[in-house]
Protein backbone atom coordinates (compact mmCIF):
# COMPACT_ATOMS: atom_id res chain seq x y z
CA UNK A 1 0.00 0.00 0.00
CA UNK A 2 2.99 2.05 -1.01
CA UNK A 3 3.19 4.66 -4.15
CA UNK A 4 6.11 5.61 -5.52
CA UNK A 5 6.97 8.79 -7.07
CA UNK A 6 10.08 7.75 -8.97
CA UNK A 7 11.95 10.07 -11.11
CA UNK A 8 12.77 8.48 -14.42
CA UNK A 9 15.85 10.93 -15.59
CA UNK A 10 16.23 12.58 -18.83
CA UNK A 11 15.95 9.22 -21.57
CA UNK A 12 18.39 6.95 -21.52
CA UNK A 13 16.98 4.14 -19.50
CA UNK A 14 20.61 3.92 -17.77
CA UNK A 15 20.29 6.78 -16.49
CA UNK A 16 17.43 6.07 -13.67
CA UNK A 17 18.56 5.69 -9.91
CA UNK A 18 19.26 2.04 -8.74
CA UNK A 19 16.36 2.60 -6.09
CA UNK A 20 14.08 3.80 -9.08
CA UNK A 21 15.36 0.44 -11.05
CA UNK A 22 14.27 -1.87 -8.09
CA UNK A 23 10.92 -0.08 -7.47
CA UNK A 24 10.25 -0.35 -11.29
CA UNK A 25 11.22 -4.62 -10.94
CA UNK A 26 8.93 -4.85 -8.56
CA UNK A 27 6.16 -2.92 -8.78
CA UNK A 28 2.23 -4.55 -9.38
CA UNK A 29 1.04 -1.40 -11.56
CA UNK A 30 3.53 1.15 -13.14
CA UNK A 31 1.50 4.49 -13.76
CA UNK A 32 3.83 6.18 -16.96
CA UNK A 33 4.70 9.36 -18.80
CA UNK A 34 5.18 9.23 -22.22
CA UNK A 35 8.98 10.12 -21.73
CA UNK A 36 9.08 7.28 -18.97
CA UNK A 37 7.97 4.65 -21.42
CA UNK A 38 11.74 3.29 -22.01
CA UNK A 39 11.99 2.37 -18.63
CA UNK A 40 8.78 -0.13 -18.82
CA UNK A 41 11.44 -2.81 -20.03
CA UNK A 42 12.64 -2.71 -16.69
CA UNK A 43 9.23 -4.07 -15.26
CA UNK A 44 8.13 -7.84 -14.52
CA UNK A 45 6.02 -9.93 -16.14
CA UNK A 46 3.01 -9.45 -14.14
CA UNK A 47 2.77 -5.70 -13.65
CA UNK A 48 0.15 -3.90 -14.83
CA UNK A 49 1.35 -1.07 -17.03
CA UNK A 50 -1.18 2.17 -17.12
CA UNK A 51 -0.08 4.92 -19.55
CA UNK A 52 -0.93 8.23 -18.23
CA UNK A 53 1.10 10.54 -20.23
CA UNK A 54 0.15 13.26 -23.12
CA UNK A 55 1.50 12.74 -26.93
CA UNK A 56 1.93 16.13 -27.86
CA UNK A 57 -1.47 17.45 -29.27
CA UNK A 58 -4.22 14.50 -28.14
CA UNK A 59 -6.04 15.37 -25.18
CA UNK A 60 -4.35 14.49 -22.19
CA UNK A 61 -5.65 12.68 -18.67
CA UNK A 62 -6.78 15.82 -16.52
CA UNK A 63 -3.85 16.48 -13.56
CA UNK A 64 -7.10 15.90 -11.09
CA UNK A 65 -7.78 12.32 -12.73
CA UNK A 66 -3.95 11.33 -12.31
CA UNK A 67 -4.27 12.23 -8.51
CA UNK A 68 -7.54 9.88 -8.50
CA UNK A 69 -5.55 7.23 -10.05
CA UNK A 70 -2.87 7.63 -7.88
CA UNK A 71 -4.98 7.33 -4.70
CA UNK A 72 -7.40 4.24 -6.20
CA UNK A 73 -4.32 1.58 -7.14
CA UNK A 74 -2.92 2.97 -4.07
CA UNK A 75 -5.82 1.69 -2.42
CA UNK A 76 -5.75 -1.46 -4.08
CA UNK A 77 -2.09 -2.99 -4.83
CA UNK A 78 1.12 -3.09 -2.60
CA UNK A 79 3.42 -1.59 -5.09
CA UNK A 80 2.94 1.27 -6.93
CA UNK A 81 5.11 3.12 -9.11
CA UNK A 82 4.24 5.96 -10.75
CA UNK A 83 7.11 7.05 -13.37
CA UNK A 84 7.67 10.63 -14.43
CA UNK A 85 10.34 11.79 -17.04
CA UNK A 86 13.25 13.83 -15.31
CA UNK A 87 12.42 14.88 -11.42
CA UNK A 88 9.00 14.53 -9.66
CA UNK A 89 9.47 18.03 -7.85
CA UNK A 90 10.96 19.73 -11.25
CA UNK A 91 7.83 21.39 -13.14
CA UNK A 92 6.36 17.63 -13.27
CA UNK A 93 3.48 18.18 -10.94
CA UNK A 94 5.24 15.61 -8.47
CA UNK A 95 4.07 18.14 -5.25
CA UNK A 96 0.15 18.40 -6.14
CA UNK A 97 0.33 13.65 -6.70
CA UNK A 98 2.04 14.06 -3.75
CA UNK A 99 -0.21 16.43 -1.86
CA UNK A 100 -3.54 14.06 -2.91
CA UNK A 101 -1.77 10.74 -1.78
CA UNK A 102 -0.83 12.69 1.96
CA UNK A 103 -4.88 13.97 1.44
CA UNK A 104 -5.99 10.47 1.14
CA UNK A 105 -3.85 8.97 3.64
CA UNK A 106 -1.44 6.74 0.97
CA UNK A 107 1.75 6.16 2.41
CA UNK A 108 4.31 7.13 -0.20
CA UNK A 109 7.43 7.91 -0.90
CA UNK A 110 9.51 10.49 -3.80
CA UNK A 111 12.50 8.91 -5.68
CA UNK A 112 14.93 11.55 -7.14
CA UNK A 113 15.19 11.59 -10.72
CA UNK A 114 17.77 13.12 -13.00
CA UNK A 115 16.76 16.26 -14.50
CA UNK A 116 16.89 17.19 -17.85
CA UNK A 117 17.40 20.63 -16.86
CA UNK A 118 20.93 19.96 -15.89
CA UNK A 119 21.59 16.32 -17.98
CA UNK A 120 20.56 17.98 -21.03
CA UNK A 121 23.04 20.59 -21.31
CA UNK A 122 25.59 17.88 -19.85
CA UNK A 123 24.75 16.02 -23.02
CA UNK A 124 25.62 19.08 -24.83
CA UNK A 125 28.63 19.57 -23.81
CA UNK A 126 27.31 22.57 -21.24
CA UNK A 127 27.97 22.89 -17.91
CA UNK A 128 24.97 24.74 -16.33
CA UNK A 129 27.78 25.81 -13.61
CA UNK A 130 31.12 26.89 -14.80
CA UNK A 131 33.61 28.93 -11.72
CA UNK A 132 34.70 32.07 -12.76
CA UNK A 133 31.88 32.16 -15.33
CA UNK A 134 28.69 31.63 -13.60
CA UNK A 135 27.13 32.04 -10.62
CA UNK A 136 23.96 31.01 -10.39
CA UNK A 137 21.89 28.57 -12.15
CA UNK A 138 17.91 29.53 -13.27
CA UNK A 139 15.62 26.93 -14.04
CA UNK A 140 12.17 28.11 -15.55
CA UNK A 141 9.53 26.70 -17.65
CA UNK A 142 8.30 27.46 -21.03
CA UNK A 143 5.08 26.63 -20.80
CA UNK A 144 4.45 29.86 -19.22
CA UNK A 145 3.46 32.48 -21.71
CA UNK A 146 6.07 34.99 -21.62
CA UNK A 147 3.78 37.65 -22.47
CA UNK A 148 2.30 37.50 -19.11
CA UNK A 149 5.61 37.80 -17.66
CA UNK A 150 6.18 40.97 -15.62
CA UNK A 151 9.05 43.40 -16.79
CA UNK A 152 10.52 43.50 -13.58
CA UNK A 153 10.32 39.87 -13.85
CA UNK A 154 12.66 39.54 -16.69
CA UNK A 155 14.78 42.01 -15.67
CA UNK A 156 15.73 40.68 -12.81
CA UNK A 157 16.38 37.45 -14.79
CA UNK A 158 18.24 39.61 -17.09
CA UNK A 159 20.52 41.10 -14.46
CA UNK A 160 21.02 37.93 -12.19
CA UNK A 161 23.77 37.73 -15.21
CA UNK A 162 23.71 33.70 -14.48
CA UNK A 163 22.92 30.23 -16.42
CA UNK A 164 19.22 30.26 -17.47
CA UNK A 165 17.42 26.84 -18.12
CA UNK A 166 13.96 26.76 -19.79
CA UNK A 167 12.60 23.16 -19.78
CA UNK A 168 9.96 22.54 -22.73
CA UNK A 169 10.24 26.02 -24.26
CA UNK A 170 10.46 24.38 -27.27
CA UNK A 171 7.11 26.37 -28.66
CA UNK A 172 7.83 29.41 -27.17
CA UNK A 173 11.76 29.90 -26.76
CA UNK A 174 11.95 32.37 -30.10
CA UNK A 175 9.61 34.69 -27.34
CA UNK A 176 11.27 34.05 -24.64
CA UNK A 177 14.18 35.05 -26.15
CA UNK A 178 12.95 38.27 -27.66
CA UNK A 179 11.65 39.57 -24.23
CA UNK A 180 14.68 38.75 -22.58
CA UNK A 181 16.03 40.75 -25.02
CA UNK A 182 14.06 43.47 -24.72
CA UNK A 183 15.08 43.61 -21.07
CA UNK A 184 18.54 44.24 -21.86
CA UNK A 185 20.08 40.91 -22.56
CA UNK A 186 23.27 41.00 -24.80
CA UNK A 187 21.89 39.77 -28.08
CA UNK A 188 25.28 37.93 -28.74
CA UNK A 189 24.44 36.14 -25.66
CA UNK A 190 25.04 32.03 -26.17
CA UNK A 191 22.35 29.64 -26.04
CA UNK A 192 22.26 25.84 -26.60
CA UNK A 193 19.34 23.72 -27.38
CA UNK A 194 19.46 19.93 -26.88
CA UNK A 195 16.97 18.09 -28.14
CA UNK A 196 15.95 14.55 -27.30
CA UNK A 197 19.02 14.83 -24.94
CA UNK A 198 20.18 10.99 -24.07
CA UNK A 199 18.39 9.48 -26.55
CA UNK A 200 19.36 8.06 -29.64
CA UNK A 201 17.63 10.73 -31.15
CA UNK A 202 19.35 13.53 -29.23
CA UNK A 203 20.50 16.89 -31.31
CA UNK A 204 22.92 19.72 -29.65
CA UNK A 205 23.48 22.60 -31.74
CA UNK A 206 24.71 26.37 -30.40
CA UNK A 207 23.20 30.28 -31.50
CA UNK A 208 22.54 33.54 -29.67
CA UNK A 209 19.60 35.23 -28.04
CA UNK A 210 19.74 37.64 -31.02
CA UNK A 211 19.94 34.41 -33.88
CA UNK A 212 17.96 31.74 -32.21
CA UNK A 213 15.92 30.69 -35.21
CA UNK A 214 18.28 27.65 -36.57
CA UNK A 215 17.84 26.08 -32.82
CA UNK A 216 14.00 26.20 -32.63
CA UNK A 217 13.98 21.98 -32.09
CA UNK A 218 10.83 20.24 -31.80
CA UNK A 219 9.88 18.87 -28.72
CA UNK A 220 11.46 17.50 -26.18
CA UNK A 221 13.92 20.65 -25.96
CA UNK A 222 16.07 22.04 -23.25
CA UNK A 223 17.51 25.68 -23.87
CA UNK A 224 20.46 27.13 -22.03
CA UNK A 225 21.43 30.58 -22.11
CA UNK A 226 24.34 32.56 -21.01
CA UNK A 227 28.23 32.09 -21.19
CA UNK A 228 28.12 28.46 -20.10
CA UNK A 229 26.34 28.00 -23.56
CA UNK A 230 29.90 29.00 -25.19
CA UNK A 231 31.34 25.99 -24.06
CA UNK A 232 31.66 22.65 -25.55
CA UNK A 233 32.81 20.12 -23.41
CA UNK A 234 31.59 16.90 -25.32
CA UNK A 235 34.62 14.87 -25.75
CA UNK B 1 41.81 4.39 -21.46
CA UNK B 2 38.24 6.51 -20.28
CA UNK B 3 37.82 8.78 -17.14
CA UNK B 4 34.46 8.78 -16.57
CA UNK B 5 33.14 11.88 -14.35
CA UNK B 6 30.68 10.20 -12.50
CA UNK B 7 28.01 12.10 -10.00
CA UNK B 8 27.60 10.18 -7.16
CA UNK B 9 23.92 11.80 -6.01
CA UNK B 10 22.90 13.23 -2.27
CA UNK B 11 24.25 10.60 -0.41
CA UNK B 12 21.99 7.61 -0.38
CA UNK B 13 23.93 5.04 -2.02
CA UNK B 14 20.41 3.82 -4.41
CA UNK B 15 19.99 7.75 -5.28
CA UNK B 16 23.37 6.94 -7.86
CA UNK B 17 22.35 6.19 -11.73
CA UNK B 18 22.42 2.63 -12.80
CA UNK B 19 25.41 3.65 -15.13
CA UNK B 20 27.10 5.07 -12.36
CA UNK B 21 26.68 1.93 -10.06
CA UNK B 22 28.05 -0.66 -13.15
CA UNK B 23 31.36 2.30 -13.98
CA UNK B 24 32.19 1.85 -10.29
CA UNK B 25 31.66 -1.59 -10.02
CA UNK B 26 34.05 -2.00 -13.08
CA UNK B 27 36.57 0.55 -12.31
CA UNK B 28 40.67 0.06 -12.67
CA UNK B 29 40.94 3.29 -10.25
CA UNK B 30 38.12 5.41 -8.24
CA UNK B 31 39.13 8.90 -7.04
CA UNK B 32 36.51 9.98 -5.28
CA UNK B 33 35.25 12.96 -2.95
CA UNK B 34 34.30 12.15 0.36
CA UNK B 35 30.70 12.73 0.39
CA UNK B 36 30.79 10.03 -2.49
CA UNK B 37 32.59 7.46 -0.30
CA UNK B 38 29.84 5.34 0.67
CA UNK B 39 29.48 4.37 -2.85
CA UNK B 40 32.76 2.57 -2.75
CA UNK B 41 31.11 -0.64 -1.21
CA UNK B 42 30.15 -1.25 -4.47
CA UNK B 43 33.47 -1.51 -5.91
CA UNK B 44 35.52 -4.46 -7.36
CA UNK B 45 37.73 -6.41 -4.76
CA UNK B 46 40.69 -5.24 -7.24
CA UNK B 47 39.85 -1.51 -7.69
CA UNK B 48 42.58 0.73 -6.34
CA UNK B 49 40.61 3.55 -4.49
CA UNK B 50 42.27 7.42 -4.42
CA UNK B 51 40.61 9.83 -1.74
CA UNK B 52 41.06 13.17 -3.18
CA UNK B 53 38.52 14.41 -0.95
CA UNK B 54 38.67 17.12 1.61
CA UNK B 55 37.64 16.66 5.15
CA UNK B 56 36.27 20.00 6.36
CA UNK B 57 39.58 21.97 7.97
CA UNK B 58 41.81 19.56 6.17
CA UNK B 59 44.51 20.89 3.81
CA UNK B 60 42.40 19.80 0.65
CA UNK B 61 44.57 18.84 -2.49
CA UNK B 62 44.74 21.64 -4.35
CA UNK B 63 42.29 21.08 -7.75
CA UNK B 64 45.08 21.66 -10.23
CA UNK B 65 46.74 18.74 -8.79
CA UNK B 66 43.37 16.40 -9.09
CA UNK B 67 43.47 17.27 -12.91
CA UNK B 68 47.26 16.30 -13.25
CA UNK B 69 46.04 12.96 -11.47
CA UNK B 70 42.92 11.75 -13.79
CA UNK B 71 45.21 12.69 -16.90
CA UNK B 72 47.59 10.28 -15.30
CA UNK B 73 45.38 7.68 -14.37
CA UNK B 74 43.98 7.92 -17.71
CA UNK B 75 46.89 7.19 -19.24
CA UNK B 76 48.17 4.67 -17.35
CA UNK B 77 44.30 2.70 -16.57
CA UNK B 78 41.75 1.82 -19.22
CA UNK B 79 38.44 2.84 -16.98
CA UNK B 80 39.03 5.38 -14.54
CA UNK B 81 36.01 6.63 -12.53
CA UNK B 82 35.75 10.16 -10.98
CA UNK B 83 33.27 9.60 -7.92
CA UNK B 84 31.49 13.08 -7.45
CA UNK B 85 29.19 14.10 -4.71
CA UNK B 86 25.84 15.18 -6.28
CA UNK B 87 26.59 16.00 -9.72
CA UNK B 88 30.19 16.63 -11.84
CA UNK B 89 28.26 20.02 -13.55
CA UNK B 90 26.63 21.65 -10.63
CA UNK B 91 29.06 23.60 -8.40
CA UNK B 92 31.82 20.60 -8.41
CA UNK B 93 34.17 21.77 -10.48
CA UNK B 94 33.68 19.14 -13.00
CA UNK B 95 33.64 21.28 -15.72
CA UNK B 96 37.62 22.01 -15.03
CA UNK B 97 38.02 18.32 -14.72
CA UNK B 98 36.42 17.51 -18.40
CA UNK B 99 38.52 20.35 -20.01
CA UNK B 100 41.75 18.74 -18.23
CA UNK B 101 41.33 15.16 -19.83
CA UNK B 102 39.96 17.43 -23.00
CA UNK B 103 43.38 19.24 -23.31
CA UNK B 104 45.37 16.03 -22.60
CA UNK B 105 43.30 14.38 -25.12
CA UNK B 106 41.61 11.50 -22.62
CA UNK B 107 38.45 9.92 -23.57
CA UNK B 108 35.84 10.86 -20.70
CA UNK B 109 32.59 10.53 -19.95
CA UNK B 110 30.20 12.59 -17.78
CA UNK B 111 27.78 10.25 -15.76
CA UNK B 112 25.11 12.71 -14.63
CA UNK B 113 24.13 12.76 -10.70
CA UNK B 114 20.70 13.53 -8.79
CA UNK B 115 21.65 17.42 -7.16
CA UNK B 116 21.00 17.97 -3.53
CA UNK B 117 19.86 21.31 -5.11
CA UNK B 118 16.68 19.45 -5.90
CA UNK B 119 17.00 15.96 -4.01
CA UNK B 120 17.87 17.29 -0.47
CA UNK B 121 14.60 19.74 0.06
CA UNK B 122 12.86 16.53 -1.97
CA UNK B 123 14.26 14.53 1.42
CA UNK B 124 12.78 17.09 3.46
CA UNK B 125 9.44 17.35 2.17
CA UNK B 126 10.09 20.77 0.02
CA UNK B 127 9.32 20.38 -3.71
CA UNK B 128 11.68 23.42 -5.42
CA UNK B 129 8.74 23.87 -8.00
CA UNK B 130 5.01 24.02 -6.92
CA UNK B 131 2.66 24.77 -9.59
CA UNK B 132 0.95 28.36 -8.79
CA UNK B 133 3.59 28.97 -6.05
CA UNK B 134 7.10 29.21 -8.37
CA UNK B 135 7.98 29.74 -11.85
CA UNK B 136 11.62 29.57 -11.36
CA UNK B 137 14.38 28.04 -8.69
CA UNK B 138 17.72 29.89 -8.92
CA UNK B 139 20.52 27.85 -7.79
CA UNK B 140 23.95 29.08 -5.80
CA UNK B 141 26.86 28.45 -3.90
CA UNK B 142 27.10 29.64 -0.19
CA UNK B 143 31.32 29.52 -0.97
CA UNK B 144 31.00 33.16 -2.27
CA UNK B 145 31.34 35.55 0.26
CA UNK B 146 27.84 37.52 0.31
CA UNK B 147 29.41 40.78 1.27
CA UNK B 148 31.38 40.70 -1.96
CA UNK B 149 27.86 40.40 -3.69
CA UNK B 150 26.51 43.64 -5.96
CA UNK B 151 23.68 44.84 -4.58
CA UNK B 152 21.76 45.14 -8.30
CA UNK B 153 22.53 40.89 -7.76
CA UNK B 154 21.13 40.51 -4.70
CA UNK B 155 17.79 42.74 -5.63
CA UNK B 156 17.56 40.69 -8.58
CA UNK B 157 16.99 37.62 -6.41
CA UNK B 158 14.93 39.05 -4.38
CA UNK B 159 12.78 40.61 -7.47
CA UNK B 160 12.78 37.09 -8.87
CA UNK B 161 10.51 35.74 -6.31
CA UNK B 162 11.34 32.29 -7.30
CA UNK B 163 12.64 29.58 -4.94
CA UNK B 164 16.24 29.95 -4.15
CA UNK B 165 18.45 26.81 -3.06
CA UNK B 166 21.37 27.53 -1.48
CA UNK B 167 24.26 25.16 -1.07
CA UNK B 168 27.00 24.58 0.77
CA UNK B 169 25.87 27.94 2.70
CA UNK B 170 26.28 26.21 6.28
CA UNK B 171 29.15 28.87 6.90
CA UNK B 172 27.52 31.96 5.26
CA UNK B 173 24.01 31.63 5.66
CA UNK B 174 23.04 34.46 8.16
CA UNK B 175 25.02 36.56 6.25
CA UNK B 176 23.40 35.73 2.61
CA UNK B 177 19.73 35.67 4.62
CA UNK B 178 20.63 39.16 6.20
CA UNK B 179 21.83 40.25 2.25
CA UNK B 180 18.40 39.28 1.13
CA UNK B 181 16.32 41.03 3.63
CA UNK B 182 18.54 44.16 3.29
CA UNK B 183 17.51 43.67 -0.91
CA UNK B 184 13.75 43.76 -0.12
CA UNK B 185 13.24 40.27 0.95
CA UNK B 186 10.56 39.51 3.22
CA UNK B 187 11.48 38.22 7.13
CA UNK B 188 8.90 36.04 6.89
CA UNK B 189 9.89 34.38 3.67
CA UNK B 190 10.18 30.39 4.81
CA UNK B 191 13.59 28.64 4.39
CA UNK B 192 13.91 25.23 4.91
CA UNK B 193 17.32 23.14 6.41
CA UNK B 194 18.25 20.05 5.39
CA UNK B 195 21.50 18.40 6.87
CA UNK B 196 23.35 15.68 5.26
CA UNK B 197 20.02 14.90 2.73
CA UNK B 198 19.07 11.11 2.12
CA UNK B 199 21.90 9.64 4.81
CA UNK B 200 20.88 8.53 8.34
CA UNK B 201 22.05 11.74 9.68
CA UNK B 202 19.48 13.71 8.37
CA UNK B 203 18.33 16.61 9.92
CA UNK B 204 15.29 18.78 8.23
CA UNK B 205 14.00 21.76 10.20
CA UNK B 206 11.75 25.14 8.93
CA UNK B 207 12.55 28.35 10.11
CA UNK B 208 12.02 31.95 8.20
CA UNK B 209 14.86 34.60 6.31
CA UNK B 210 14.25 36.79 9.89
CA UNK B 211 14.94 33.98 12.28
CA UNK B 212 16.89 31.72 11.10
CA UNK B 213 19.35 31.20 13.97
CA UNK B 214 17.54 28.17 14.96
CA UNK B 215 18.02 26.09 11.59
CA UNK B 216 22.20 27.01 10.70
CA UNK B 217 22.97 23.40 10.52
CA UNK B 218 27.17 21.83 10.19
CA UNK B 219 28.22 21.43 6.58
CA UNK B 220 26.55 19.91 4.74
CA UNK B 221 23.49 21.54 4.30
CA UNK B 222 21.78 22.78 1.84
CA UNK B 223 19.38 25.63 2.18
CA UNK B 224 15.92 26.68 0.33
CA UNK B 225 14.45 29.87 0.75
CA UNK B 226 10.99 30.44 -1.11
CA UNK B 227 7.42 29.95 -0.65
CA UNK B 228 8.38 25.94 -1.44
CA UNK B 229 9.66 25.79 1.72
CA UNK B 230 6.34 26.22 3.72
CA UNK B 231 5.43 23.27 2.23
CA UNK B 232 5.91 19.81 4.05
CA UNK B 233 5.14 16.80 1.60
CA UNK B 234 7.57 14.35 4.09
CA UNK B 235 4.87 11.53 3.78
Amino acid sequence: MTVHLVGAGPGDPELITVRGARLIASADVILHDRLAAPLLALAGPKSQIVDVGKAPGAAPIPQARINEMLVEFGRSHDNVVRLKGGDPFVFARGAEEAEALWSANIDYTIVPGITSAIAAPAAGGVPVTCRGLTRTFTVLSGHEDPEKWSDSYVESLVALDGTIVVMMGAARMARIAARLIGAGADPATPVAAIHAATTPNQIAARATLGVIEPILFDSPCVFVIGAVAAIDLRS
